[in-house]
């Protein structure tokens, strides 16, 4: 199933080239110019430059973990929820999942020919950057519906495995599993040595991310929800039972859908979340931090057009294709009391190979 | 919400005889005579006697933890998945979550006269164990929606801890929570010591179970999948941010809804599962017990009828309300080489009270 065997005159690279070159999915290259830190002796978030936001981090981990503390929670209650798309990694100029399932457009079309005049799949087809950079929300569900259903379950992730392995970010040139924020890794590494469960909770498909979450963020699968279509019970030809994805939506982890669904799931509210989107991160951010005793509700601002992107209004920046941070979630982190972390100020390095 | 603090008139004793005293949900009181047995030695299982089923779970746990085992399971991918109703603990005469249901009837007709002679309500109202009896999986999924709808999802499971701290099974008079299958206890606790992940998964709601499955079987909340009802966000009147349980069924377990709801949030198959009922366990035990490497796939069989009940066709007994072992899962059972559990003679006693 992996595009690059059976679509050789499928071009990547043409494809990421228009999607970057659009003025609404900026995609600056610039050089790299931040040298990676050691960590500093004992300071178990050594990429992170001193101020409010670490020491908030700092303090919350502290407070809830301490049990002479009035906030002290016991281990078994320790969550903590992480969006991924722009929270874990970068989302620009366009999701990685989505990039995927743009690259599987192709096959789809062979095996259904009858898509190929049909939009969205035509205009992913013409490889034209602004085409692609018009399609909606609702345009790119249908494609993610459309290019992963029918398959089965386990041979799904196995098509996901080989795809990560050779696909390259279009800026970077390396693989998106390179592009973890550094900072964030050493959050999620000390909530975990303070006995935190880590949870992501992410807008993409839950079987996408579970094929790298224990790899690439120490997550496993079990701990990771996300937008997820109907899987069906049934038999292949040999009579095995399989199971396979259908084109059908079952959780929608947008908007608010991604607390709801948190709650569905996993039946608690998390001590602490951290999120990066208007679009589906606010309410997370807002339930989590409307609990009682110490709650930590982060918001990450990309304000770094040099080492990483700048985008969002609560920059007056455009709105782009990925997550944006409005200026309501703004002042409502500040009147609620979030920490907003600005990736430029906060962030000595943004990846761990710098 | 206490039905008890809100409806002095309503007598769960009367709805709860007139439940055991139909013929389709036997309730035979007799008196319990099997000894409790001290744990012998390092036996792992001393609630079980020595035989094909005890043989097969301990040999299963061997060779999957076993580094220079074939069949060696890597920690991180080591997962149990129960059934909870008839398959960790007592689901005669009815469903424990049903119970907690029907008796919050009169409160919710309360709020809604609109109900009162509307059915399943009024059968519900009326008390009488013949019309109860009668109630069908869509009548009861009717009274589960309604019954734990425009609740907060903290208040829901505040009022569930009431409700289990007083109420009493018809038959032991003791709490539902101490109807623990002994047995199947001591299965979580060797599977948990030999670094297996244990979850439930469950046709009841996931919230209810989450009250009480770290307390009683060692399951936090997050590793609990039950059938569930929508979820939504909203604020209250002070404008604190909230979740309420909607009367809209999202992931429904029946059937072969549970092993595909548990890919879709878990996204793994698990190694081992323990079911009992042909309603909603077949395809779970069918779909493990068909991955590859060792796989147990157990079915507990429920022909104790001295010591707790014996209900389904397989046995030639009649269908009942609640889930029962059918001869087609029986002979598939056979076929495929699951482990049968029989109650009557691989259990040497039924509950840690005896």
């Amino acid at each position: 199933m992996s595009s690059n065997d059976s679509n050789p005159g499928f071009d990547r690279r043409t494809l990421l080239a228009a999607l970057a070159a659009t003025p609404a999915l900026p995609g600056i290259v610039l050089p790299i110019s931040t040298p990676a830190q050691a960590a500093e002796g004992s300071d178990p978030l050594p990429s992170w430059n001193d101020g409010a936001a670490k020491k908030a981090i700092l303090d919350f981990v502290r407070v809830t973990t301490d049990p002479a503390s009035k906030d002290f929670v016991p281990l078994a209650e320790r969550i903590a929820e992480f969006d991924q798309d722009g929270t874990l990694w970068v989302e620009h100029p366009i999701y990685t999942q989505v990039t995927y399932c743009l690259e599987h457009v192709p096959d789809l079309v062979k095996a259904k020919p009858e898509l190929k005049d049909r939009e969205p799949f035509k205009a992913v087809l013409s490889g034209n950057g602004e085409a692609l950079a018009q399609l909606s929300l609702r345009d790119i569900f249908e494609i993610v519906l459309a290019t992963q259903s029918g398959m089965d379950v386990e041979a799904f992730r196995e098509d996901v495995r080989h795809w990560l392995a050779e696909a390259k970010h279009p800026r970077w040139h390396r693989p998106y599993t390179d592009l973890i924020y550094q900072p964030m890794t050493e959050v999620l590494n000390f909530f975990r040595a303070n006995g935190y469960r880590n949870f992501i909770a992410t807008g993409g498909s839950g079987g996408f991310v579970s094929e790298y979450s224990e790899k690439v963020y120490g997550i496993p699968p079990q701990q990771v929800a996300g937008t997820e279509q109907a899987i069906k019970f049934g038999y292949d030809k040999d009579k095995k039972p399989i199971l396979t994805q259908e084109p059908k939506l079952v959780l929608d982890n947008m908007g608010a859908g991604k607390i709801q669904n948190f709650w569905l799931i996993y039946g608690c509210r998390p001590n602490a979340a951290f999120g990066n989107s208007s679009s589906d991160d606010q309410q997370m951010l807002e339930y989590v931090k409307a609990g009682g005793g110490a709650r930590l509700s982060v918001a990450v601002l990309h304000d770094d057009a040099v080492r990483e992107y700048a985008y969002g209004p609560a920059q007056g920046l455009p709105n782009t294709a990925v997550g944006t941070f409005s200026q309501e979630m703004y002042d409502m982190a500040k009147e609620q009391g979030w920490i907003v972390v600005s990736m430029k100020d906060d962030w000595k390095r943004i990846f761990a190979f710098q």
